[in-house]
């Protein structure tokens, strides 16, 4: 099996709902160092799995769409909590979405599983890995 | 599948059996920075597979049996190489006993496995993981 | 010149007024890797220039005055771009003023000196050095 | 399930043919920061799966025969896109074969995988793993 | 003192004249990874040395000049070692240039350093320091 | 200013004596990743500080007097505290002592310093700079 692996960050707002969270209920925030790993059983025709420069615009622009926002004020997290691990999947989920929309190009679409990974410090990070 | 990884490290003396070692068969020590990774299939109620605060405090619980000491000197390790590997498992095991006690709550109960890595240096390490 | 540094980190909410910062106007968050390093000319008795132990701490107790918080909320920072450069500055002065009321011991009135790095990223830092 | 993994380095030139990869077609360079990480579902006689010196020393045998070379003029790679993931395979494939040639001794012979990872700087990497 | 730290990165291939440099007299290639840091002894009116942001596009314009090149074939590095060293030089003058031409805007001509450090593998890098 | 810096690692047994240390009185043990460097104000007639291949083996040379030992049995360190800032010091001094001895060949002797940081853990560290 091969695998690549781009990283890049976000920076957000956001609060947690529960006493589990003590005092992570406030609002806070936080930088997500993600790393993204894109997984495939065999290499194309130029030997790759997908292209590095291709796999980090994709990665920038779901991102993008996250980083310096209060994620308590997106509708899409309503009533969420965006746990760690949770955005984790809504990365993942939303690099699926464009993997299957050929945003990797007809390579992508043979793609085995997508796998992110978001530190949220030097001492902590959470992961969700899913099939294409 | 979901997982969380905190880490933590502890600082240990020891010495090993067996020409393979070389000059580690000499009393010396080493620092394990280790990585403990929590996965599990679902969510909780919270949206977090384990709470990464109390995750954090059962790793440095399980550490703190074993930092600052000379390991050749615990009964639980007479007669035993501790090597990093088996190290890792040792961690993964105490671990995996807590969990099982419910230190980590309920959600705790739900994990799937536990994955221990002990990094002795920048360029080497050695991991264990296990079912629960 | 001897050295010692010790690494924690703090989680925060805050946003920037100028244009000159963007989309980071919005409020956003940040988790800042810091790391304070203690520098003196001699070693004391215990031939340390300070106690990991105890700067740990003395790190710890400083950034717990801020982590969690949204800062544009803080009394401390009101009008005020809570900059990662200027967060660096006042958490060495925070730092400086414990020194002095001798947090570290007799040994930290020897310090001649202070710097904080505050990693806002796996690509961006900012920093603040200063005597004592 | 065991694992071990030791980390050296590897610098070549080389280029790339095919319009995905834009600039990277024409002779540049890298630094691969390689991760060799040996999987086995048990510990020998000796508490271990490998030594990780026997280990570090394989791999930097491995790579020796790629480093300070450029790619392009080496016949094992005529005609073929030297990708960080190809180049991943081919150090797997190489440290398998000495591995079954019992470079690494018996012990060598139970291991179950070879994974290596070729970090080609700190935003990118690529990986590949095979059984043995 | 305050100061601010970018990183990027860049891939050249090149080859060194002179035994001192053994196997790396023949062509191969690196990866630098580059960190630029900008020091000033006040901050502006925006409470910053200089903005990140700006900051990180300079540094990848710089960059952009030697990345995916050979700089055996550059007229600028005719008949010279492109070492280490001399690259974070090259780096550190022409961040230089731009921030007297107001490439970083009005705070950037009160910078009172520039710091350039490249980081070729894992253990081994290079800095060049200079004032402006 | 130009510098060079190579990294390695240590891994060694020790005790303190000191109420401050407290847990670390016992028999412990540590791995000290190594950074040195070695700083010069002019290129050689290679565009070099020093050889990176040349420092790397004398660092390698100094650290090979320490790396897996007690140091506690060791004359050099009777009735001396071990600490990081004093290894620190002390793998400083050695280096410098065979730089002017020429281990690091002509360009060696004009070398205008040496510092050396030492990494017990991801969270600590202490380091030592000194003139040549």
């Amino acid at each position: 099996m091969f695998s690549v692996t781009v990283r890049d960050h976000m920076m957000v707002a956001h609060s947690f709902v529960g006493d589990v969270f003590g005092p992570a209920q406030r609002l806070h925030g936080a930088t997500y160092v993600v790393d993204a790993t894109f997984r495939g059983t065999a290499l194309d025709a130029d030997n790759i799995v997908v292209d590095i420069g291709r796999a980090t615009e994709l990665l920038r622009e779901v991102l993008g769409e996250l980083t310096y926002r209060n994620l308590d004020e997106m509708p899409e997290f309503a009533g969420v909590n965006t746990s760690t691990e949770m955005l984790a999947k809504f990365v993942a989920d939303r690099l699926a979405a464009r993997v299957r929309d050929g945003s990797l190009g007809d390579g992508g679409r043979r793609l085995a599983a997508i796998a992110v990974t978001l530190h949220e410090s030097h001492v902590a990070s959470a992961a969700y890995e899913r099939g294409l």
